[in-house]
């Protein structure tokens, strides 16, 4: 103990003390690589050959997460905080129907962060992106006073046609991939200390979430005529639909949900139960909890839903006002997440 | 005066009260759009058509600035730190050979930035994109305590194989595009308070550069062997290309760089006149300051570099230690820009 042949965790030297370049090295070798990435890390730029069997066009996106607003390192390992960024990166990518295959990340941090939680961050982004069937193909570090991380994701369609927001018609069903409102009981559980075995499955999914990638495809090819991944809450991403597609059809179209079929899970209710709060702020999760990245998608006929979505409601041409009902009730999402609110 | 019809400068909301959704149709507006940009900003991702005229390998990278670290409000307009966001990437998917196509931007900043900044922001980054034949694809704005701008470039390469760091050989030129010094001269400038029209250039050039994009493509057409763009100094990106270089060579290759050849411009020794140092200080920002974002190759013949290069040295077979000689003795480059230093 206390010898330099097994420091306790922590004692590796700071991103200050490495240095630039070692810190690069050290991250970058803790990526897979893949046939078709001709250059991948470690030059000004990542090459990427398309033309083969990965022919089809490129999905591009990005997606940030910052230290305190998004996560907290006394909550999430830094494993964990890897997973989400390239996790709600993908998410996008899926939410038009593709699949990912790049994920390029940027590091602001701190002097003072260990070098090893940047390792294990890497760790984390390789393995959501192994998990993805992607790879990094490239990324940056800076310095800064808190941690950002930024994840741009690249992908490739699988059908002819993205599934744009836009595209929700008069008549269509409205599906979901399970788990809404999961990360945020997982969230009011950590911020209570409740950190218990027996909400594993909650904490995990706010700490790192697992969205369904192979829905986005399976969606597309079914002929999905909207999708969006909720990462701002159910209701709020809803209205996204309803509001891109009412402006593309020249009228309103509103997203009809059935309160029935967004009822709480047994552990959505066993968390609120133990926060000592009501079946209805479990149901509130439902609809307004963000960074859940399910996929959200309307569909011209419930025969052809995929068996990874669920019927919610269905999509009706609207008078004027809020897209979206609950229950016929207008709702507009209040509680989604929202920056600097 | 006073009345809403002609409120002043930054009287605008801030991003706080303005709130995302606003925030995001507002920066998207301002964004040029291209044939090829099947979807663009707006949905969960871009879709980018590249099948057509616009075939070749996919370049992708990423490069952020920091406020305080990179780039100071009060120094530098929201303008030009897009343009620099924009340049800094796209300098980089030149130095692989490349042009660039496309750019996703991140940007985390405080609630009490006002929201015209962000448009200005938006403007610059456009203006830069337009310069570059490229386009915004996508973005993200997140929450955070300080102003973090990630860029990430993609662009196509204009020849089948990338010019990697990695290629230089005995017996090859060094060369680079003019600048070398301009930005580390105009941070000197301005940290000295010497914001004279006498400087106008020097100072422009730290605030936004203007790399010189088409240079890339005509060098890795010309043959090039090795490029890099100076983003952390000449210097130490020349040691970058010989350390590639010896580790793919197996042995070790010195770029051997010609004083003369890198005297200091006479800008350069009239800023270092006002700012009371030596010319030796000029000297300096030659072959340390980082930010140029000048292009830096080797070619296997003086007779092909093309018009936009100068030629600065040339590579010879070391034997072990330092990777760059400066007149025959070696020279690390100390004083390039590092990451928490």
């Amino acid at each position: 103990m206390g010898t330099s042949g097994d420091l306790p965790d922590g004692f590796g030297p700071t991103i200050g003390t490495l240095g630039e370049d070692p810190l690069v090295a050290g991250v970058i070798e803790r990526y897979p690589s893949a046939p078709w990435l001709t250059v991948g890390p470690g030059d000004d730029a990542a090459v990427l050959d398309l033309s083969g069997s990965r022919a089809g066009a490129l999905i591009a996106c990005t997606d940030t997460i910052v230290e305190g607003q998004d996560f907290r390192r006394d909550w999430s390992t830094a494993r964990d905080i890897g997973i989400k960024v390239a996790a709600q990166n993908f998410a996008d990518v899926a939410a038009m129907g593709g699949r990912p295959h790049t994920l390029l990340v940027s590091l602001t941090t701190p002097a003072d962060v260990p070098a090893s939680w940047a390792h294990e961050l890497a760790d984390g982004l390789a393995a959501e992106c192994s998990r993805a069937g992607a790879v990094v193909a490239g990324g940056d570090v800076s310095a800064g006073t808190e941690i950002v991380i930024v994840g741009t994701a690249l992908g490739s369609l699988a059908t002819p046609s993205a599934v744009l927001r836009s595209g929700a018609r008069p008549g269509d069903v409205v599906a979901v991939t399970p788990g809404s409102g999961r990360s945020a009981a997982g969230w009011a559980l950590l911020r209570a200390g409740l950190v218990s075995s027996a909400f594993e499955g909650l904490l995990s999914e706010h700490r790192a979430p697992v969205p369904p990638y192979p829905a986005g495809v399976e969606a597309a090819l079914a002929g999905a005529t909207a999708m969006i991944d909720t990462s701002d809450g159910l209701v709020r991403d809803a209205l996204r639909i309803a509001t891109a597609s009412s402006a593309v059809l020249g009228s309103s179209v509103v997203l009809d949900l059935d309160p029935g079929a967004l009822a709480a899970s047994d552990d959505l209710l066993r968390a609120a139960s133990a926060l000592g709060v009501d079946a209805a702020a479990a149901a509130e999760w439902v609809l307004t909890g963000g960074e859940d990245h399910c996929l959200l998608a309307c569909f011209p006929s419930p025969a052809v839903v995929p068996a990874a979505f669920r019927v919610i409601g269905s999509v009706l041409a609207g008078d004027s006002g809020v897209g979206v009902r609950l229950g016929g009730k207008p709702f507009d999402g209040e509680g989604g997440f929202r920056h600097w609110s």
